[in-house]
C-alpha cells in the first residue's frame, strides 16, 4: 500500500507536501518516543528544516498533535463504521479486526499516550470516546450478527461483554506494552492474537477451528 | 478497614506521621488529578502546611511519586504472590482477584499514568513490569489448580491467554476509562465485572452459575 504522505502527489502544491512530510515524519517520532520527548526543534532538524520554516506550517507541536489525531480520526472512521453488508462468517469480522488494528498501530502514540492528551486536549478526549462507543457498537452489532447467522453463540450481554473487551484490548495495548516483561512479545500481532482469543469460546465449531488457525499466524 | 495513613500511631515520633500525611494527601490529589497537574506548592496547600516544611520530609514531587510508587509494589506483591494453599473452588480464584482490584484501585493514578511514569523514572518501568509477570504467573498457576479441581475447563494455552487478559484488564482499566463515553460506569466494579466475565466460559456448570451470579452484583 503507498503511503500517501511519502509520496508527493503529482498535482500536489509544494507548501501541502511539505506539511504532508512534517506530519509522516512527526508521527513516526511520537510513535518511536513520544510526544514529551519530541520537540518542534527535534522534527524540524530530522525534516532538514529550519525551524523558521517548520513553523510557518505549525506555530506549536500541539498543532502536529492535534492534526495527526484529527486525521487518524478521519481514517479510522470509515473502518469503524464496519461493513455495510450483514456479516456471514467470521472471516469478515476478522477482516475488520485486522483493518482496525492495522489503524491503531499506525497511530499508536494516541492510544498509548491517551492520558497525557486527554488531558492536554479536551477536546481531542470527547473525540475519542466517540470514537471508541462507535467502535464498541459497530462490534455489537456484527457480534449480534454472526450470531443470527449461526457462527457465534452468545446472548446479548455476553455480546455487550465481548465488544468491549476487544476494544479495550485493542486501544490499550500499547500502554498494556509497557507494563509487560522486556522477553514478551508485544508488538500488534499478539494483541491480535489475544482479540480473537476473545471470540473463540462462543464459536461454532467449524469457525472455531478456523479461528484458533488464524489467530496462530499472528504468533509466528 | 483503618486507613494506616490518617490514624497516627501512638509510638510513631510526629516527622513519620506527618512524612504518611504528606504520602496520604499526595495519594488523593494524584489519583483525583494526574502526578503532572499536582504541583508541591499544591500539596502543601491541601496540607495547610509551609513549602518549607513539606521540602524538609521531600525535596521534589518525584521523591513523594517514587515513595508511593515503591508503598505500592511493597503492598501488592504479597496479594499478588496469591495464596499458598491450592486453589479448590472459583471463590479462591475471586478473592485473589478482589483484593488486587482493591490495591490496583487504591493507586490507580500509578497504572492509568503508565506511560508518563516509565518514560520519566525508568527503574520504576522495570519494577512495574516485574509485578505484571508475577501477577500473570500467578494467575496461570491458580488456574491450573482450578482445572486439575474440576472447575475449570482450559488448556495451558487457554489458561495463559485468559491470565494475560485478566490481568490487562485489570491493569488497564482506568487507562481505557477515558476512551469510555461519560455515560458509561468507568468504576472499579465495571472492571470486576469484565474480568470475571473472562472466566465465564471456561467454568463448569455449577460454578459458572455462582460466577455469573457473582459479576452481576459488581454492577448493581
Amino acid at each position: 500500500m503507498p503511503k500517501p504522505d511519502n509520496s508527493p502527489l503529482p498535482g500536489k502544491p509544494a507548501s501541502l507536501r511539505t506539511r504532508d512530510r512534517i506530519l509522516a515524519t512527526s508521527l513516526a517520532l511520537f510513535n518511536a518516543d513520544g510526544v514529551a520527548k519530541v520537540s518542534a526543534s527535534r522534527i524540524a532538524a530530522e525534516l532538514g528544516m529550519s525551524q523558521g520554516n517548520l513553523h510557518y506550517h505549525f506555530r506549536r507541536k500541539e498543532e502536529i498533535v492535534d492534526r495527526l489525531v484529527r486525521r487518524y480520526e478521519q481514517e479510522a472512521g470509515p473502518v469503524l463504521a464496519g461493513p455495510t453488508s450483514e456479516l456471514a462468517s467470521v472471516d469478515d469480522l476478522w477482516l475488520f479486526l485486522h483493518l482496525g488494528f492495522e489503524k491503531i498501530f499506525e497511530y499508536r502514540f494516541i492510544y498509548r499516550e491517551i492520558d497525557y492528551l486527554t488531558t492536554e486536549f479536551p477536546s481531542l478526549g470527547a473525540r475519542m470516546r466517540e470514537l471508541t462507543a462507535q467502535g464498541i457498537e459497530t462490534l455489537k452489532r456484527l457480534c449480534t450478527q454472526l450470531a443470527a447467522a449461526g457462527c457465534l453463540r452468545a446472548s446479548e450481554e455476553e455480546i455487550a461483554v465481548l465488544a468491549l473487551q476487544m476494544i479495550l484490548t485493542a486501544t490499550c495495548w500499547f500502554t498494556f506494552a509497557r507494563l509487560l516483561p522486556e522477553t514478551e512479545d508485544t508488538g500488534p500481532g499478539r494483541a491480535a492474537y489475544q482479540v480473537l482469543s476473545l471470540l473463540v469460546p462462543f464459536l461454532a465449531d467449524n469457525e472455531r477451528t478456523y479461528v484458533e488457525y488464524l489467530r496462530r499466524k499472528y504468533r509466528a
